[in-house]
């Protein structure tokens, strides 16, 4: 172990996949998750944990994976294209639910420990992650809810904190192709080490627990709302946007697939049941254009 | 235009896809082609036809468009690197074929033609293309008469021909995240100049009118043979590698994307309904694992 504190944030790690598939599984009411432990040939392994076909969750898969590697891709790193090349050592909780019922948002978490070394040089280290919410049929008291929560986990590690994370997820969470937001954001960080170890440990630690509270209120708020088979069929055309996001821009997606990462864990992300169709465009004045017009356009939700 | 040629190869591109479209809609027997013409700000157009909703195609689309730049794509040449960032003409014609009944193979094609020019030097052209095949529930002889198809139109050109473009093809349409093949292949071939001007568009040609040939039998013999909703969620699965070889790997996508392209008619390759499932693994002695072990891994079919 390169670092001093690795042990400490994979011990973290692992209790928080646990914690936070509990707290799933309770929301869920289902029959909870099943565990694939795996280990990797190059170095280090997991534990994947889906649940599918639950009574709110289609499906939730929560990774944890512990990796190691001779050459860092560039995909690693946002801001340090220089240590690309490097050895390096990769921890993370990562996490996609996508709930049955369209009037339930979809919502990814992850958050990640890295560690870049080479011979004769000091090692680098470096915290990333974030959680951001992907609604089909948003509340604004959903959206308000789940900014707050991101918001008041920010403020005791500085006044800037939640504006710079919010809208570097805004920007990062973006379809250029698209030009189009995948939803209505969160926070998103990468490269954290300039607070030190003790003070991004436990942002990262904030971030990792605050999911849960952003994510569950919403869940037991909707999940009991009717649904059409319009608004089913919404929901599998908006999933598609996902897929696109994930398979064309996505650099934790890219840096798994490069890193000859598991691929079924990494793609546990996918949405189980995907639409795409040609030049589909909103009724004007429908609840779908106003996720266009009122969600997806980054805005200030707190 | 600045290949005296030009005209000439985009008149034929523009009735291969009035003969593919009328060939398939026939096929079809139901609504046939909708069109959409287009054009893109930064130079050039097009004109997208989609078929959604047949009685055997659940969605083909067929794509002629011609656009320029001011910068090629490193995406858009395999071989000639240094051609990147030359002002570029490109022009061509792209199908997908997703059929509803999972005993109809999926299908692709694409023929294209580029110019890249820089100032006080010649301009460069190069020929583009192939097709391939994508079976859920394959038959040996439908894979047999595809390639056939394939090596009898490459036979005129050349001895190494077929060989060669047939294992670029198995080369090229590759998942390298699942170390699997994405079909049975076919032809894919870049950067032909080499043949000069008149026999490589006469390639070209012959690829394009190839197509059809290749795949409406095929069609034709396996659009009426009765099919389980297990069959059907079989294909919804095997839908999902499409995504992820054409979002991932696919350099004409790419090129599509990164140069402004339009996203509806690049997307258009994108199946109607798609699933993914954590961990799936055929039945031992099943005609899914058939698909993995005896056509999946490259032969040779002809």
């Amino acid at each position: 172990m390169s670092h001093p504190h690795a042990d400490q944030v994979k011990s973290f790690l692992i209790s928080l996949q646990d914690d936070i598939c509990n707290a799933l599984a309770l929301a869920d009411g289902g029959k909870g998750f099943v565990e694939d432990a795996w280990t990797r040939p190059a170095g280090g392994g997991g534990r994947s944990r889906v649940l599918t076909g639950g009574k709110v969750f289609e499906q939730a898969g929560v990774n944890f994976s512990h990796v190691s590697g001779d050459t860092l891709p560039a995909s690693a790193t946002a801001h340090r294209p220089e240590l690309a090349g490097r050895r390096f050592e990769a921890m993370g909780v990562s996490l996609v639910i996508h709930p049955e019922n369209p009037h339930v948002p979809t919502s990814h978490a992850n958050v990640r420990f890295f560690i870049a070394e080479k011979d004769g040089e000091a090692p680098v280290w470096w915290f990333g992650g974030g959680f951001d919410l992907t609604p089909y049929y948003p509340h604004e008291e959903d959206v308000v809810h789940w900014h707050t929560v991101a918001r008041d986990l920010c403020e005791p590690f500085g006044q800037q904190v939640y504006a710079d994370y919010k809208r570097w997820c805004d920007e990062y969470f973006f379809l250029k192709h698209r030009n189009e937001a995948r939803g209505v954001g969160g926070l998103f960080f990468d490269d954290l080490n300039a607070w030190g170890f003790e003070r991004s440990f436990a942002f990262m630690q904030a971030v990792g627990r605050g999911y849960t509270e952003a994510y569950l209120p919403i869940v037991a708020r909707r999940k009991a709302t009717p649904w059409t088979e319009a608004e089913r069929q919404f929901q599998l055309y908006r999933r598609g946007r996902y897929v696109e996001f994930n398979l064309v821009w996505d650099r934790g997606t890219l840096f798994g697939l490069q890193t000859g990462g598991r691929t079924e864990s990494i793609l546990m992300s996918m949405p189980p049941l995907v639409r795409w169709e040609y030049g589909y465009q909103p009724q004007p004045g429908s609840p779908e254009a106003a996720l266009y017009e009122r969600f997806l356009p980054p805005r200030d939700w707190v």
